[in-house]
């Protein structure tokens, strides 16, 4: 019985090293060099090569090394076994962090202080609104999404989500599904995007929702920040958004093509912050203990956590 | 019976429309324009010239139209009467907007990634720390650094406050006086400073107190947040500090001479950010309201509440 590392662009050797010292009894193997396929129970990938995990008959759980599983999904020779996703509080208050430090800089308009401070500028602005005054709508109301929702309602933003089935949450104005969208996006100052990137959300964020955020706003226009996946996204639409000036700006850690081409636009942009997938990130040594959890967990016998839909898609 | 309005840089008549309309039965009067001295039983100032209270043998109260009453006191003719300033819940809520987006500006290294964008550059920090590891140290527990520390813990950092009589708050970390000052300053990776401006807190800032700053934080040294008032720091030895590595970082507000001169090297210097003193502004509608409802609890037989204590200088 072995535990297989398939994974692109990661140091493969070093999870190895984390694997075999939380699962002494397991041996791991790495996708590349020869292993006995009839022997791999368990796989963690990240963006594996498609196709590379077919054939592997006695598989018992695939694990995400991340929060995502879209990568999972868009292999159509996956193999069938539960596949289990990180839900990392690490990783959930890092994302917090991104989310907040980012509507905090639109809020308080730091684009317009980082401009003036080169031209030696002392001018503020007399009509500054109060978080309160200003409508957060965050899309995805999952692990990411309710976390950053409590903590920007601590900061005193006036906060809404969105999300497939309906949430009741305190204090949270919530809408669902398609025929919550138009009232969701009408009062969505800061359109935060927390989704997972399925068959369903994919292009979500095009030129239709973008027309429906709120035109009446205290930030004199829409602002939108997607952290969720780049495939949420159509960046012809809201460069197009932007200039039409339907869309005052646009915070975008995720994209369609990942690095961000140096041909694209949005990296020169002035009302576009770009960073590079990097919103959060949970520790190495944190993902390893929780996949290495979950397994002990099957061998004692008990049910996987965090156990996504293949359904659903995420 | 009158209210006096004394203001440097101020709509003075905006002031008195808005007074007036509150306090319909109590003249309100504007100071350069002739009046009865003699009839004036309140005053609202903001940074009067120095001398021009003198001669009110009437007066009940002194109200600071801020939050700060150190123009109060540097008037060395000021007439004795009980001295009160706002206290605004909407001012301390901005004011914790400004403390938690640079606390998280700093933390996410926003500026690194501000001077990547241009260069179209997708790196980025392997290392990045969890706020927990990032220890957050706040002068001044008052009004304004109480909830700036209850929201810094929310968004997971490790926060500390020092005060000048110690305070027991759940969940920080507390150090007080010129005794406590040197244990707070070695665990303070971020120093948020939020000390009102007295004779003992003027210059604070300085050499010194740089010096004591953490050398082993997550990091990679000290950095500085000054939300107070100018005459707290002392900007030469911000300089030296930041030019010799003991300090990596400044984020300040206030200065020693506001608007900050154009010839600062703090406005170009890489390492500091430059905020033109608005980090927290009332609207003037509140701070009327404030005010004058502190009128009518005088008129009522109340006693007056926010005073300040000459002796302690806030
Ligand atoms: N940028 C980064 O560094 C980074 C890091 C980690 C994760 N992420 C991304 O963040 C995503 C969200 O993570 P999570 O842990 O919060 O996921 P989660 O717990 O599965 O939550 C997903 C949320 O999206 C909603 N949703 C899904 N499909 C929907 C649809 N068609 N219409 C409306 N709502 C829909 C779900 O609705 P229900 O509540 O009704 O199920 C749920 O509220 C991840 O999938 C990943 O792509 C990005
Ligand atoms: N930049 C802006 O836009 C802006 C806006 C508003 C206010 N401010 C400034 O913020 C300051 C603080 O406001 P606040 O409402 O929080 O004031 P506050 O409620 O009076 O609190 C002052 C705090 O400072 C502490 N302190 C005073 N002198 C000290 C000393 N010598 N040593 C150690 N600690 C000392 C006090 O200690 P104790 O608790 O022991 O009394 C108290 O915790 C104001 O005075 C004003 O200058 C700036």
């Amino acid at each position: 019985m072995s535990l297989l590392l398939a994974m692109t662009g990661w140091h493969v050797e070093d999870w190895r090293a984390r694997f075999q010292a939380l699962l002494p009894d397991i041996p791991v193997v790495i996708l590349g060099e020869p292993f006995d396929r009839r022997a791999v129970h368990y796989v963690a990938s990240w963006k594996h090569p498609e196709g590379s995990l077919a054939g592997l008959p006695n598989l018992a759980a695939i694990f995400s090394l991340g929060a995502g599983v879209d990568f999972l999904f868009a292999d159509q020779r996956l193999p069938e076994a539960p596949i289990a996703r990180v839900v990392d509080p690490d990783l959930t208050t890092r994302m917090s962090e991104y989310i907040v430090l980012h509507c905090l800089m639109i809020l308080r308009q730091q684009r317009r202080y980082d401009r003036q401070q080169p031209l030696k500028s002392w001018e503020d602005d007399r009509h500054q609104p109060a978080a309160r005054s200003v409508r957060v709508g965050i899309m995805g109301l999952g692990e990411l999404g309710l976390d950053a929702a409590r903590k920007l309602q601590v900061m005193g933003f006036d906060v809404a989500g969105w999300s497939r089935s309906l949430k009741s949450v305190e204090g949270l104005t919530t809408f669902a599904g398609e025929d919550g969208m138009a009232a969701f996006l009408a009062r969505t100052d800061i359109l935060v995007s927390l989704l997972p990137l399925t068959p369903e959300t994919k292009g979500t964020i095009n030129a239709a929702l973008l027309a429906g955020l709120a035109r009446d706003g205290r930030l004199g226009g829409p602002f939108l920040i997607n952290a969720g996946r780049g495939g949420l996204q159509v960046e012809a639409d809201i460069l197009a958004a932007l200039e039409a000036g339907t869309l005052k700006g646009a915070t975008l850690d995720v994209f369609e093509t990942e690095p961000l081409p140096a041909d694209s636009p949005l990296w020169s942009h002035p009302a576009v912050t770009v960073t590079p997938h990097n919103a959060a990130m949970s520790e190495p040594e944190a993902v390893a203990n929780l996949i290495a959890a979950q397994i002990r967990r099957l061998e004692a016998g008990q049910p996987l956590e965090h156990v996504v839909d293949p359904k659903r898609g995420y």
